[in-house]
């Protein structure tokens, strides 16, 4: 049987069968409007095709639909939320999709060691909601959070918002449960801070993409629910300005700080006219905003807040501040933020990166793009945005007024190629946050070190031998 | 050849030459006198033997190294500050020892990303010394940072008293190189805070005890000085109420604490009779002890320890405690801290474990050990102390006075057995900080999940097939 390839696979009926034993009929799909919402994204740009969902609802069973695909060479795609923006988790060659959102449970929730064990399924926004029942926090916090899940969040090692403060989903799972290809179930369960008994399984996974394994379990951690919130939205020159007051932040709050967001004009301009309810917090423009915010367990948030923008003004660092005046206004900064990507979409055609250099090279990064961009396509418009404390920069790039969208988006390559040659010289990352999938399988060997990707080919393998783990993805 | 057997290594001349030509005459050592200091550590626990010692100075040199012995089997142990705890560093069957002491360059230091490229023989207290010459910190620090190197503490992913604010080695390194089995250079240095371009390759050899690879370099991240240390000895009643102190210094100072060592009564004993200049800061006995730290950016650390111990007698959670009035009182309270293991020496044999269980369970954990130690050996005397808030206990175990030191110690393997017992019972972890090397080789078993054995061996297997990277631990 041809694996992974464009003919897709053919499930012979006694196999098919075999797999809805393991689940139940009525969790194996496979009338064509069934399957269907599990073959798209949301923004359709990725398609597939597959003869079967199987929607396991415990370990045990993603285990035996493992050791049946592995016994009969049948590839899967894992599935969580469906919001990946790479292709990672589609079935694009006719894979049998295995959807973890029936493993929804918070296992357990343990507030003397703070962690929270929660199954692949669980959506993000439950898995939050669940931690501030018990006044605590779980910090990850990303657009998608109401539909995606926590076995996509870290088989993606999803970043987000809070990734300055509390890093990235990987440094949030303590613990990891996962099953192998030929389906082992390997136990990484742990309330643990320090365990060095033996090699460090579980970040190979996170990040893996699916490739590797399926993640069906995580013990996260939580943290205490921060008492203050202040946030500031911040008008400013350039990003080179943006720097200097998140060094000023970190030095005036460390430890405060936690949200600091660059936003463009355009993106500004963008989210105002789209988005409904969106108003611009200042009264004139300015070429640069800082969306920030700072959190404190005590109340030293607001003092230390109005410290940082007062010894900004006095520097000239900032031009003009407005600061939150009560929860519907946090919130409204914070929608003109997160409705940036959704108001691109009037404004027709846009090429997307998800980038990152160190973070002092931020500014060079975007001057050198917007030249090499403005060349290639005169009227291109730049709408770069996102998390400048972690050096990562969502460089996405509107149509050019007036043009065809198609026309446009035919030039998503050789956009890509002028980005990322500038990421590749600024020692960068091609993707910060949201993976390799299809979408940038081409673009990495040309970014990552050769012997890193030889050593990639032989973990899948090694873990993978048939490679039925979400074929093409990735490698 | 047999390779990592008792019978060692010999090397026909040719080889030897070869060998010689990759480093230099001056840096090949055979000389019994020449060699003896790489065969031993410290503490005189671990002796072993080796034909050659390598001294290489780059990392091209490593590779070569590397290359030639994958094409002739020769074993290899790599070697840093030979400080390891474990054994993992002695070649306990003959191995060819490659010391990484003359890569110790630092590379860069970049204060705009908060970086610093080290080779792998830099000195711990040197890269600490760098950090601090340019006003920055490297919180990494443990006893034997004036001679353990960074690629040993990556190796081993240390640990010690900062890990509870900025994390374990692992969370220090953003970037590695290291050279496979086969010499091939993997680069995967890197300064980016964001990076999902497939695996996560660099958290599979911190830690893995040079079974792996040899780490040659790291990209370690820096933070901000504090610029107020504020430090608390502390006296209390139990571990329990040591435990309420900690969760009411996490809610009024959270991310201002930077040290929570719990010390037994014991062990501050020892302390003060045998180390030189040590005096108890309190005037009457306490059961148990807690030194806490809190730093601050800004000048807030006086006013929080101030309020947290105010709160703490309040609500009887301490019985007296003391504040450092200055830098030198407070290097006298952690001078207490650091020589408890040294001040076990002169009272005879002492039977050592560094484990780790969830923080909330080490109140029940010490409670259980004491009782069980004391039914095995009566009159033997546990002097636990160590990281509280990582859940990370050094339960050292003294002989009882007046009997043979040798007759205890020929008990190790008994009290190990009863205390990871207990360990396991409490989903622990049998070494917390240490790793496993040759001393815990035998118990990994025991604790570990079978599967994630089965799949260490399966990386092992890939990345090392030969077997000659430090054959003969953790595995």
């Amino acid at each position: 049987m041809s694996i992974g390839r464009s003919e897709g696979q053919q499930l012979p009926p006694e196999l098919l069968a075999k797999f809805k034993t393991i689940v139940g009929d009525k969790h194996a799909l496979i009338d064509h409007g069934d399957v269907a919402p599990y073959l798209s994204e949301e923004r359709g740009l990725f398609h597939g095709r597959s003869p079967l969902v199987l929607r396991p609802a415990s370990t045990a069973e993603v285990s035996a639909i493992c050791r049946l695909a592995t016994e009969h060479k049948v590839a899967l795609v894992p599935q969580g939320g469906n919001t990946g923006l790479v292709g990672g988790q589609t079935p694009h060659h006719g894979e049998v999709v295995v959807s973890l959102r029936r493993l929804n449970k918070v296992r357990e929730v343990d507030t003397a060691s703070n962690t929270m064990t929660c199954e692949a399924g669980v959506v993000l926004q439950i898995a939050q909601q669940h931690a501030a029942g018990v006044d605590r926090l779980f910090p990850l916090s990303l657009g998608a959070e109401g539909s995606c899940t926590i076995g996509g969040n870290l088989s993606t090692n999803a970043g987000g918002t809070t990734a300055l403060a509390y890093g990235v989903a990987r440094d949030l799972a303590l613990g990891l449960e996962v099953v192998l290809a030929d389906g082992r179930v390997l136990n990484l369960l742990s309330k643990l801070k320090k365990d060095n008994t033996g090699y460090d399984l579980r970040n190979i996974f996170i990040g893996s993409e699916g490739t590797l394994g399926i993640i069906t379990a995580a013990t996260l951690r939580l943290f205490a629910e921060p008492r203050e919130i202040e946030t500031a939205f911040v008008g400013l020159t350039s990003p080179a300005q943006a720097l200097k007051l998140l060094a000023l932040s970190r030095s005036e709050a460390a430890g405060l700080l936690t949200g600091f967001e660059l936003l463009s004009q355009i993106a500004v301009e963008f989210t105002i006219r789209h988005a409904i309810g969106v108003r611009d917090p200042l009264a004139g423009k300015h070429p640069w905003y800082v969306l920030m915010e700072l959190s404190s367990p005590r109340d030293e948030a607001q003092t230390s807040l109005e410290a940082i923008l007062t010894q900004a003004f006095e520097d000239k660092i900032v031009d003009d501040a407005a600061i939150a005046a009560n929860l519907s206004q946090r919130l409204a900064f914070w929608k003109l933020r997160d409705e940036i990507s959704a108001a691109q979409k009037p404004e027709g055609g846009s090429i997307k990166h998800d980038i990152s250099v160190p973070v002092a090279a931020v500014p060079e990064f975007i001057a050198r793009a917007d030249i090499a961009v403005g060349k290639l396509i005169p009227g291109a418009r730049p709408v770069p945005f996102g998390h400048l404390g972690d050096g990562n920069i969502h460089y996405n790039v509107s149509q050019p007024i007036g043009v065809s969208r198609a026309d446009f988006l035919a030039r998503w390559r050789d956009v890509n190629e002028l980005v990322f040659e500038i990421v590749r010289d600024l020692s960068g990352s091609i993707s910060a946050e949201h993976g390799i999938g299809v979408l940038k399988r081409r673009e990495l060997p040309l970014v990552k070190d050769k012997i890193a990707i030889e050593v990639m080919r032989q973990i899948k393998a090694t873990l993978d031998p048939l490679g039925i783990m979400n074929p093409g993805k990735v490698l």
